[in-house]
């Protein structure tokens, strides 16, 4: 059976201003500094699990040449662009359709294109495990993080002790954010995984679940995919994609089905979700700084500062997060990177869209 | 009696980098928002105390053309440039004697050209009872600010409770900085001012005191003087300042003079030291913030942002100064606002000259 990937990089990144912008999202950054964007990074470890021709990218169309100037090998037929965005649901069905329509059946991986994996040897066993497990076409199989610490950002996954085959577990429930008495609760039991957003499933077997779960996305992706390849195409998609409702692939499907198996993941996840994820990513100084750019400190602990040749002087500072661009600069407390978005808000109010 | 300003612009400014420049330091730049520079706004005082033949300004010779162009109106021959920086006393030696030389005797106040006054009127009022005090040529009169808090940075002025003439009060002694028991103690005694480095004094007895305490300094400032209008003033000027002690006229002068008069004053006083000064002489909003420039704050309270066009975005922040310029930005906890200079020291250490 023919293996495939499908990477969702449609996002904004808006917790990422102001290097993360609109006609530049943060899948498109390095922020690594070893110079390889994240969606780069993705399709690297993508290409271990599939050839190129059937590695599939789902972003916006406004998105295309960025993709495919940072993928220069892809084919281009192989990003497909949403017209619309309308979360992880809609995407998987449009995804698992066209790529039915191209190539066939397959084995397919599902991953967001903006998380960083430390470990990529054993990112692709585990994976392979999964995709095995997917292969019989009766289960989804989910990644589940195996969690460091009790964070209440993520949604968790429960699931049953002992392992099925090849590592995987049965689902027992997906869980929403916890609290953090749950979280450490969730922690402590040892059956409990951060659920990462990452799937593996027979691609007739998630458009099956459509078909039952999601019918009207089910049916709009079936005319999608039937249109596809015709000059009627790009005016259905359109049509068809607009009317689609905005869901998650997690709330659509996977909450609401049996036969879901996690296989736990432990290489070296960070989902990037905020500007707090640099310090987990990239090196540190003594005092626990992570500094990127033309920078002098004096007397500084615990600060996140990108920069670039402009100097930045940082004097008696704790947790603080610096990011400067040539037209913005963003200066936050390490308490408040989720209130970035909020900048991002105030900005669209005040009708200030050369920052956006 | 004709009376004279000099007013001292030499300084270097370090505490306010990145905005105050080898190129242009701290009492060039406008730090109030009215668009006018601290050198202007200082002459403009001086303007109400002496004509503008009769105002001079002593400063390095690299700001003769800056001090010009601030000052369109005043006679290029007004500007004294000392070739060596030699700290206030032979600042005011060099001044008395050029001022005697080109106008005769004259009362003469010297200031500082880097603070701040709220009450000008007031400033006015104050200075025309001290020169007044110092007319008669027995008496130097020292404008001493009456304290509103028990600061420990600045020198003190211990005076003797029963004014003499013209709300002047016999010295009793200078106070260096006093730790922050001496301080709450000399606010609670009430006959303790802020030393301002605002002094009146006639010129007669000014250089009759350089030649009693500090003969060496009044010798080559006779010799200057001397040289005055002749070919060989650049030579000469230049031979003798490079051989004079750098000495305070504090510790030169003052600290050593019996017939010292102090004269309280209130007339808004703010020298301007640090950053931490902005939200003291310009205006904040609810949450203290004071804010220039194109900035979006989110929950912040008790900053200091000094911006331009770049957009600045601060999120959770607190006690933080923040200063934009086009190369250089600083970013500091206002706990160590006197740290700054540190930053210049590191960039003369690491040779970045660009940033001085």
């Amino acid at each position: 059976m023919q293996t495939s990937v499908v990477i969702m990089a449609g996002g904004k990144g808006e917790r990422f201003w102001p290097k993360s912008r609109l006609n530049m999202p943060k899948q498109f950054l390095s922020l690594t500094g070893d110079g390889k964007t994240m969606l780069q990074l993705t399709a690297e470890r993508a290409l271990e699990l599939a050839d190129i021709d059937k590695i599939f990218i789902v972003t916006n169309r406004m998105y295309k040449d960025l993709v495919l100037s940072q993928l220069p090998d892809l084919p281009p037929d192989n990003v497909l662009c949403e017209p619309y965005a309308r979360n992880t649901a809609p995407c998987a069905a449009f995804a698992a359709s066209i790529a039915e329509k191209k190539i066939g059946e397959s084995v397919m991986t599902v991953m967001p294109s903006d998380h960083l994996v430390k470990d990529t040897q054993r990112f692709t066993d585990i994976m392979k495990n999964a995709a095995s497990a997917a292969l019989p076409g009766v289960n989804i199989v989910t990644v589940g993080i195996v969690p460091e610490y009790p964070e209440t950002g993520y949604g968790y996954i429960n699931f049953e002790k002992d392992a099925l085959f090849n590592g995987c577990h049965k689902v027992i429930r997906f869980v929403e954010k916890p609290d953090a008495a749950s979280a450490e609760e969730y922690i402590r039991d040892g059956r409990y995984l951060w659920n990462s957003g990452i799937f593996v499933w027979k691609t007739s077997l998630i458009l099956d679940k459509f078909r039952e779960l999601m019918p009207d996305v089910y049916g709009r992706c079936v005319r999608i995919g039937e249109a596809y390849g015709s000059d009627a195409f790009d005016g259905i998609l359109a049509r068809e994609f607009e009317a689609m409702p905005s869901e998650s692939i997690d709330y659509g499907i996977m909450e609401k089905t049996e036969n879901i198996l996690t296989i736990p993941a432990d290489f070296g996840w960070n989902d990037v979700g905020s500007w707090l994820a640099l310090e987990k990513v990239n090196k540190c100084d003594g005092h626990n700084n992570m500094i990127q750019g033309n920078c002098v400190g004096i007397d500084i602990s615990n600060c996140t500062i990108v920069g670039s040749d402009r100097l930045i002087a940082a004097v008696g500072l704790r947790n603080v997060v610096i990011v400067d661009t040539d037209d913005a600069l963003l200066i936050c407390d390490k308490n408040h990177t989720q209130d970035v978005k909020k900048i991002v808000s105030e900005l669209k109010k005040n009708n200030k869209k050369q920052y956006l």
